[in-house]
């Protein structure tokens, strides 16, 4: 099977939405029920045996002994678009036949539909399914909750390998096809809100003024040198002549070693300490995420990108993936493939055939020198 | 009457209110039947012959020949305090009985009912009283539009005062009771649009993003270091772990040189333009007010501070009054009062009473001195 079979497969299954027009597929939506249809037809097709587990995972295997997993997602974001986790299924299928392996499709990674990402993949590693909403959707679907424990990764899987669009700029930027994911940044989320006094803007002096908002961009540049974000602001009472008495934020700190996360994090939080009382503010914050980072293997990778005579090159992916759950229990790869436009999560989301081409020649390399841990 | 007394009828008439529990009067409201019953008895007690003209302004008028009018607003804002607005029109009443005069209570300067503010007084200067709402407002308090021209300042009244807390932090951090207002600061307002890319926070390296909050967090900076002030904010998608596309903000800028605030507004937009340029953003904005500045007269009432035995101390007004509009027609002059706190359109809102003894004091001098001009 080619690359333009792969991206062929992506834009079929990318008509299996909630919503006419969109591509819309959460976790056990109707539409689901087709892309096992046509997935595990494709699997039968690439001879691999089928089935659905109790987190409506879809499962081909073949061979006996120790294998591989080779998986992604089959859930979307809103408005998503046609290769944001179904591209690694894909591959997986245009991959078997050679060795012992297994293929998954993951139910759900984008945590759109109950709020909680990684419901497939973390079934997979033992962490229980909870929720009565969770558990209702998979009863609702015709699958069975009590049947969980046979979703766990069976003890013949050593190792997993994971294909995904990167989502980000980085390989266009570099004009490279492929990057070898050495790590997924851990996350901390903070919500930090300023008080100042709110306060007529027409009646009171600068000298007299604690302008919450005024120190909250002050904080925001700060945050912008330490390489973070801020994603969203609301300020209180929020007129145009109103001096802002309250100012809530986000802060998104991420990086593949968590001490020096915790740095930036303590020390963006330590300024808007010192710029809070010199303005005669004050700030308080909630911690909202405390995610560690993952490390994945690299070396067999490389390897198999140098043998398919690609350039290797190593990078962090700052978003999460099933592969960062997966390595829990198995040694887990992750093989980034180039965004044009760096764009994602939106229609406009695409993957290039060439790269397609050297990851599925990536792949195959990798299949071959495959040996367990 | 004493000072202690102008205080009584303020707390007394903030029990006309909409909302029980707090203070809340718009323009012909229900409870502004009652503060014309209050207030028009105590004006009648005072010598002056009442009438509320067509605009729904309470007058109380005495003696022939050319006068002064003393008045202020009776309307307030949602949740308000005791004393903006109602105190000056108390002022005059106290300050009636010695010399030709009119009190006039305006009905509306706060712009809260119908989004348009100084009904009462653009009425006496001869602007139209437009909008079907107003006008509908007007009938339904049983008052007649058609008669709207017998609202007109008489052209016997020569001239214009009024009594107003400061509503800003000013006098009370110079320690100062009073002072003579040379100017309503000018505003120019804007809503002002920076435009990036929305990108996913973690896979977007920082010298790949064009971050609309990043760099509006630069801009209002700028804004508080020239002296303006940015009170609200909305940053577009708004979620923490992506980059904001997207920034709405406003401007406010006001001066007493209209020359000096439109050299500010430029620099601020201009400012915008190059940092935008830099960053990879665009910026966009609407220019939502451009209002001039007013000049007041100060000569006549610092000879009545002076005289009274205060200090004499001029300052400019940020905030809008009825006395910028009167200024049109005839002299006009302001006398502010110190703002314990600062606090205004606040249910704390407060005046001192040795503050509202000298400024009675420094009244009955003005108009002991006073001549048309």
């Amino acid at each position: 099977m080619d690359a333009h079979e792969v991206i062929a497969r992506c834009r079929r299954l990318a008509e299996c939405t909630e919503e006419p027009g969109h591509i819309t597929r959460t976790f056990l939506s109707p539409p689901m029920r087709e892309v096992h249809a046509l997935a595990g037809a494709w699997m039968r097709s690439a001879g691999l045996q089928v089935r659905v587990d109790a987190a409506g995972n879809l499962r081909g295997a073949c061979g006996e002994g120790s294998r591989l997993m080779i998986g992604s997602h089959l859930d979307t974001v809103p408005h998503a678009g046609a290769f944001d986790g179904i591209l690694g299924v894909m591959m997986g299928i245009a991959l078997a036949g050679r060795r012992p392996l297994e293929v998954a499709g993951f139910s759900e990674e984008e945590g759109v539909r109950f709020g909680t990402p990684f419901i497939g993949s973390r079934a997979l590693v033992g962490d229980p399914v909870t929720g009565s909403e969770v558990l209702g959707a998979i009863r609702e679907f015709g699958l069975d909750p009590d049947c969980l424990p046979d979703a766990l990764l069976s003890p013949d899987v050593r190792g997993y390998l994971e294909f995904h669009i990167e989502q980000g700029p980085v390989l266009e930027s570099l004009d490279l096809p492929l990057a070898v994911v050495e790590a997924v940044a851990g996350q901390s989320r903070f919500e930090v809100c300023f008080t100042g006094k709110a306060n007529h803007a027409g009646t009171t002096p600068m000298h007299l003024r604690r302008d919450a908002l005024a120190g909250a961009a002050e904080w925001i540049g700060l945050v912008e040198r330490e390489g973070a974000t801020v994603g969203w602001v609301e300020a209180e009472p929020g007129a145009t002549n109103v001096i802002a008495g309250s100012v809530r934020a986000s802060l998104d700190v991420r990086h593949a070693r968590d001490g020096e996360r915790r740095r930036i994090a303590d020390c963006l939080l330590q300024g808007a300490r010192e710029l809070a009382h010199r303005r005669g503010l004050t700030v308080e914050w909630e911690q909202k995420l405390d995610q560690p980072a993952v490390d994945l293997r690299c070396d067999q990778l490389e390897r198999a990108v140098e043998a398919a005579g690609y350039p290797v090159h190593r990078m962090v992916s700052g978003a999460g993936h099933d592969a960062m759950i997966l390595a829990r229990k198995v040694p887990s790869a992750l093989l980034f493939l180039r965004s044009p436009g760096g764009i994602s999560h939106h229609p406009d989301e695409a993957v290039l055939p060439a790269d397609v081409e050297a990851a599925l020649a990536v792949g195959a390399k990798y299949l071959e020198a495959w040996r367990p841990e």
